[in-house]
């Protein structure tokens, strides 16, 4: 056992990433894998002109989920989502998941049930198999899922993609999933308040609720832009939220961005929770995460097809990489836009409530 | 939630994986994928004539290791290795390997780096990729692994291929790596018993130690079979001990199967950790399980080309369903053989020390 102890919390969010990346730099590569480490997920050859795509992502108790929020049916669905999530982020359709559980023992045969029904469930929306697993006694919950999907080689799209021109877009609405943790965190603190005088107030808040514990990947979306001939030039789901992603495809395509702040496409009852809590919605886009839409770069010709979609907005432009990553609003004008929606492994400090998972497909 | 609280203690070893298949029966069936969940590893159809396999398995601290035991680069490699076990019970090769990673807070850098770095050597050695990841912070130190691997469609095996008449065989010797952990456990102990007094006694135990630390999956004898041109009729490997793995073939391939007791194949290192303790030795490579060799059946007329081979042993034959799964010695003569290595989610029981992993792959 080494000597040294290096706290974890030395290394920055790209920190594991570039480490690993480095420990791994002399195995052999294979002229088949396309894209390895760096990506929403692995891609390699599968015969004839269909490329494969692989990723894995992990749900653990008390750090991406707390029991006592989430059905387990919805835990169930969402395990699957996230990782279906990154398969639409290649422009790819997903075939076939496995599971990894850690259950505890205070889990009872009705929630595993529950668990696989909301997998089973997630699985026919996305027209999935699920083909195999793994499960052992363990501390705490915990639910990884490999996917493999597939994609024509004409039709894969990284993250690494985007040019200068290009337009930032993003599908559907964003900030929801944060305002539902906002609510439900809310929630707990009155129940712990109010002891029985507590009834919960989740009527006006269904849909922000479901956005943070059942949230649907953008398949439909995948599918969408093969049916108008759009083909972005670069992609990223929105998991960490729009400033980390957008520093992603940034950093992966060499170029800067400027994202425009009051082009951010909002759900009224997002803009409800904002109100009610006195926040700043931008930041609930900017830096909440777990909205697993996608984020995408087109070519500035195909933007009347974008248009014509529906259900996509143009929220900024690719620029010069001299330029960095910017957000602009009418307030405050031109400001650099860092990928701080949370600082993972913050020396000293505790693990925020949720969502502290550093992606590194 | 459901109202109902049924214990996970009252469903048996394959009640979760009946459980599992009962919630997923109506999904949608690709025509591509040859076999789901009930072998080592999922089958489908990847183009022309190469079929691909997915597995996925986690190692949890303090279920199937302990962190006090095990340098963080043995660590690394045996996560690696249990996948590519899976990989080769179906007669292929691994290609690609995802990790999915909870690091508790108290892991430093440098563990991290030698836990890559046995990733890494495992890799090399199995001339295999890693291709993405994902890491959480977590309570416990938790590995999960998928592995895509290959294997053209003439030469997958499956558990279920044995016929009656067909020879039982195993390659390499067995029960080694549960020699091993009664040599950790007892140190373990003599050092809570010793305390400043104990001094390490490593040296006559270097085999078994390794085979529990740091084993290595078969993948030698998949391509040794090839360049034999021998294909097993049915396979598995031996994660869980030998009379759990004839049990699951037996009852795959609706068939039954007789163990002949002096047949197996031990290390004199084994047996001397057997005779030292006074243990049955039969009962390690029965019950011990970890070993992470190849479990396969013959037709008859491979015998010579499996003899000629050489680290290949026949243990036992192929029987009608009838006879059920038995174990012969000439002291007990036939007697029964059930898969009671490990009893997973016993009624009120604490759970055993490690390796109580249900595998549903």
């Amino acid at each position: 056992m080494s000597e040294q102890f290096t706290p974890i919390a030395t290394l920055g969010e790209f920190g594991l990433i570039d480490r690993m990346v480095e420990r791994l730099a002399d195995l052999p590569r294979s002229e088949d894998l396309i894209e390895g480490i760096g990506d929403d997920a692995a891609v390699y050859r599968a015969g004839g002109d269909m490329l494969h795509v692989l990723t894995t992502d992990a749900l653990i108790e008390g750090v991406h989920f707390d029991r006592s929020f989430i059905p387990m049916q919805f835990l169930g669905f969402k395990s699957i989502s996230v990782n279906v999530s990154d398969v639409a982020a290649m422009n790819a359709t997903p075939l076939y998941a496995t599971v990894s559980i850690g259950m505890p023992r205070n889990l009872s045969v009705e929630m595993i049930d529950g668990l696989y029904d909301g997998m089973a469930e997630a699985c026919k929306m996305y027209n999935m198999e699920l083909v195999g697993g793994d499960s052992s006694t363990s501390h705490a919950l915990y639910i990884s899922i490999s996917i493999v999907g597939q994609v024509h080689e004409r039709d894969v799209v990284f993250r690494r993609g985007a040019s200068v021109g290009d337009y930032l877009c993003v599908t559907g609405d964003v900030g929801g999933a944060y305002a539902g943790l906002k609510v439900l965190l809310d929630q707990r603190q009155a129940q712990i308040d109010l002891g029985d005088d507590y009834e919960p107030e989740l009527d006006a808040h269904q849909y922000v609720i479901r956005r943070q514990l059942r949230p649907t990947a953008r398949i439909d979306m995948v599918e969408a832009f093969r049916g108008a001939g759009i083909k972005p030039t670069s992609m990223i789901d929105v998991s960490d939220g729009i400033a980390s992603e957008v520093n992603h495809i940034a950093r992966r395509s060499g170029v800067g961005a400027t994202v425009r702040i009051p082009a951010l496409p909002f759900d009224p009852e997002t803009r409800a929770v904002a109100d009610q809590y006195l926040d700043e919605i931008d930041a609930y886009a900017l830096f909440g995460g777990e909205d697993y839409e996608l984020l995408f770069t087109i070519n500035p010709e195909d933007v009347d097809k974008v248009d014509a979609l529906q259900g996509c907005s143009v929220i900024g432009n690719i620029e010069e990489s001299s330029k960095g990553v910017r957000a602009m609003s009418p307030e405050t004008g031109l400001m650099p836009l860092h990928p701080t929606g949370y600082q993972h492994f913050e020396p000293g400090e505790e693990p925020p409530e949720f969502n502290i998972s550093v992606d590194e497909d």
